[in-house]
């Protein structure tokens, strides 16, 4: 299986992480780096301001960079492209006949698009079939980073207990942001209280994906979810201090054995960026930290740690997992992963070729 | 009015932070510095290792550090003590008739001492009646430096509307470690998810600061507490997520106009240290920050801002107070200035310079 | 003595320290806070995003801000200006008979523009009576940030060994590019060692500032200066490494008393911005940090430590000044306060006064 | 090949490093981990307080950590142990006939004691045929994390131009100072510009490392070196502003070229640890920079960048390199690929294997 891949939006943060995690991908190739005008013409090298403390790819490095317009040379495009202009452009790919696995917000809440966390909620792919485009493609999406990672935690909790309620405070890297992103000057020994529109994704995000699929799409959960959302000066990875009512009483150690034993109902897949234990639990009740464990199996292993009583909502805990990794580019990546080992973009993929074939 | 004041553990973190809001006090004169035996006998120049970004005042530079032990030349003693000594030591002193104000955790459970923020408690001074350290002296405690702020906050929402539960999350500056306290390794651009025994102290004090004074001394007040503490890469000032249910419906305009408007008991008694405004709640989103507004009030005002409607529990805000200042030694000092104006320094002051001048 | 000062740029990073620095001062009174189009017509409050760590002061937060356009309330404008929009703007208030006491670059180099630090080139003062706007306004300007520290502690020896050359490294604070200035991933646990066009204002400023007022204008120094500038994840103060060649030998004794002991030309003057002790040399190794001593003297004292032989160039030491008071707003107001001080006022304020007597 | 070796302080910050990068190792196999007798017995994942980003090798976690003492089950001990014990603890191993590979700064002076970088000074090696531990043991050091990048840098333009005098200033990541090491309150936010003893081995050590094999041992270069270093809040990477005064004039571009083309004369060997290139050359005028650039090559390559003409010493540019891995567990590595690579491990493997069969 080779699948060749475009990334939209190549040059920014998530973008680069895109182009990090995809070196070396056995089924995917990339074939294709798109980015703004401002961009296309010169070779990566030159157009992306590397962030990362990993090096560019030498293969990404000599890559001339396109337009993100319909055309790239490629079957599948991910997303990395901020909402401001996501929502035209994966249209215009969807329409092209492009499976587009998007990690913009756009399209994240229409009925008929797939919000996907693999592990999570593998069956709302069937969403796809809803949708209309005139052509063979479609859009899938992942959540939020502050998302993934507190849905990862309570989905094998809803799953053997009913989740009824969640509080949660994050504490949010500043990658989570995008580069230029926070100036320095607010975040060098401070706190932020605030994070534009993520209080309320939060909320919205975490019923979808914990939903019942249904024969009108998804059915929303049945959970009241209260978030505060900060950014601290942390580079990478999201800490979430999660506290839950559930529906039947579960004590501290069968809330550690369900988290830490969790097998999702993908684990049979065998994903190539599937981490091999999705949840790890720490005894340690210093950890988790971002700087330590936010890169655990390659940042798409969430972490829990601190598990506690609550006396106000019963159970709590905090739950760590990286943003732009697990949150961002790798479960793009991870959805992308699904979607071709079940069979998902064989129809893309055979009526693109037959197009270029034509061309 | 002139009272002679001493400072135990005035080499550390919170002894520094005393000397340094006593510069200039118009009732308090500073006339012993005490610390460590290795620190005994040295200029306090050459014995404390200055952390503030302040300078040292020049009075205090040129005094030379004593032993902690009674025979200090003062009537009243601040302690910044760590806690391992600080309950055999404040003993003595209490013993040898000295007023001992202090910002260890040792006494501050004790049913007959109080545990003292003077806004919102005043009337549990009365405790010390309770007291029989066979002289005229007695001890008074301020809260740990996490329960200070949320308090603060508390309170005028529990007399207008009740408290029924809280949930925290704490977001806590270095400084409240102490000197060397946390390691640069643990902190720089990380969260450590841990802060030993600050969330029970949290829960039990509360509850005590927020009790009645009866006949048989505090009555806890029936308020579920539940508490996540954090360290995060910041110097001053605890920033905390709170979320609160009330006993009756409040609307987030009245919660803000309660908090802003909010006059405490001692206002009429126009104390030195004492803001001018306890609480002031932003409007800004973005606001309060630590870096921002933990200086505000000389360290004494506490910050609101995000009031919002919390749907899991009710109302929910962040409150953000100066640890070092409002949280230890600037709520010390305003506790010796309330035994003062109430005139509960008259008696250990009379008494300790009878015996001064018969000694 | 009153004089009615505004502030060109009043919004931004430099502008909010002169806000900051004058309030309370006995010589000028704000009348009138100017910035872009976009901030014109609100109050300050509302239109600055006030990043000190100090309380916005009252005065200012209600003051409506103006466009930066002669016409302003004022006889003296404190210019704050980016060098983009500084040189028109400063020029047309100096043909409007206003004294401009400018932070920006742009006119610092002009032969008949004073480049002042007061305590080090009182008398290139003169050089204003060169200049011409058809009116009685001028211009005189502050050095750059970086360079003020190095020749504060550069004046001293100069004078009593001649100083021949120069190498300096520089490790500069974030508040010194403005807001939003240095995104905080490029800031966060690392250095940037390239801060554009900074290495060589030091050495023409440094050359400038040392040079010999005579009857054609300022000679300058002949001292070859090396910089290296990096910006480092520090708030306020710049630190400096410093290896000096002097003309004739000295020891280390010998230069730490000369600049402990220096007192400069402008000492009897007493001006209300300057620091009692220019520059203060620190004993302790470990001496001085931005963190702890850039404050000192209201930011206006230049500290100095860790002087030793170096086998190189002879001696080496660090200097730290604070970027945003000493190099910038402070060492403007000082700036005015000396032509205040000499008369050199008093022209422009009459004739600015006859002016809008007659309008 | 197959070795075995053990690590000396191996629960430490430079031991740590070393269980990370010999994860893996084609030649070395982990067969002992040595700590101090608090970490004696116990498995080294409780042991270690693992302070990396990256996640403690699984067959690490499980093994015992042994006592520093001979009789550990390897041939070659790498040392990472503080200076305060590792003088008596090397020279143990040493006379058991261990060949002890040391980060420690005890023995590197000593003049039958190499003082390695493989690339700089491969034959410095024959030094260890005059020591005499009463054993086919030895010695082997590597130099201070400061001294490496500089002499790296150093070494081709010695060779080519020759080199008289150097300068440099360094700002040094918090992990050279271990673990706790710097306490937070010193570091965020701070520069500290002096750190114990670092000056002086940057000196000694440049001039050891450049010296000269002759009949007696090593001749010193006759280069004269000035530093000045500083702490900064970095995690891993120390950068130096490095100017230097040449023999022989050379040009900008003759330096960059001499140090991007330097193939040094291991470069045959292929040693496991030597990176491909082993100094980088950047011509973005905004790196290197230690986040971005440290991990190069697995945090073994050096990287140049700002290469300009200095006018006071000739030639100036800016140095940085991993302090942990080149400057401390990755240099001794490849210390001890290089014994191996000649042949210099066969006589103690021989004879230690000899010594266990017979007990």
């Amino acid at each position: 299986m080779r699948i060749r891949v475009g990334i939209l939006g190549a040059t920014g943060a998530v973008g680069q992480t895109f182009v990090s995690l995809l070196d070396g991908h056995p089924w995917f190739e990339v074939t294709a780096l798109a980015a703004s005008e401002r961009s296309a013409g010169k070779p990566y090298r030159e157009a992306a301001n590397w962030i990362a403390s990993t090096e560019m790819p030498a293969w990404a490095a000599e890559m001339t960079v396109s337009e993100c317009a319909p055309g790239l040379d490629c079957d599948l495009v991910f997303s990395g492209l901020d909402a401001g202009v996501a929502g035209d452009i994966e249209a215009a790919f969807a329409r092209a006949g492009y499976a587009v696995v998007s990690n913009a917000r756009n399209y994240r809440m229409e009925p008929t698009v797939p919000l996907l966390i693999p592990e999570v909620n593998p069956e709302h792919v069937d969403l796809i079939e809803g949708q209309d485009w005139g052509s063979d493609g479609f859009i899938v999406t992942n959540p939020n980073c502050s998302t993934v990672g507190l849905v990862m935690a309570l989905k094998p909790l809803a799953d053997r207990f009913g989740v009824e309620a969640v509080h949660v405070v994050t504490m949010q890297a500043l990658s989570g942001a995008g580069y230029p992103g926070v100036p320095s000057l607010d975040s060098l020994a401070n706190v932020v209280p605030f994070i534009g529109g993520e209080e309320e994704k939060m909320a919205t995000e975490t019923r979808k994906l914990l939903g019942t699929m249904g024969e009108n799409g998804v059915e929303p959960a049945q959970v009241v979810v209260s978030a505060q959302c900060n950014r601290v000066p942390v580079l990478d990875g999201h800490t979430e201090c999660v506290s839950v009512r559930l529906a039947t009483s579960a004590t501290v150690d069968e809330v550690k054995e369900t988290l830490a034993g969790w097998s999702s109902a993908i684990a049979p897949l065998n994903l190539p960026m599937a981490p091999r234990q999705p949840v790890r639990v720490h005894e340690d009740p210093r950890y988790p930290q971002p700087r330590r464990h936010a890169n655990a199996e390659r940042g798409m292993q969430v972490s829990v740690g601190r598990v506690q009583a609550c006396p106000v909502l019963g159970i709590k805990f905090v739950v760590l997992s990286h943003n732009t990794a697990r949150g961002a580019a790798g479960g793009a990546i991870l959805n992308a992963e699904l979607l071709a080992a079940t069979g998902r973009l064989d129809r893309v993929t055979a009526a693109r070729r037959e197009t270029a074939a034509i061309a």
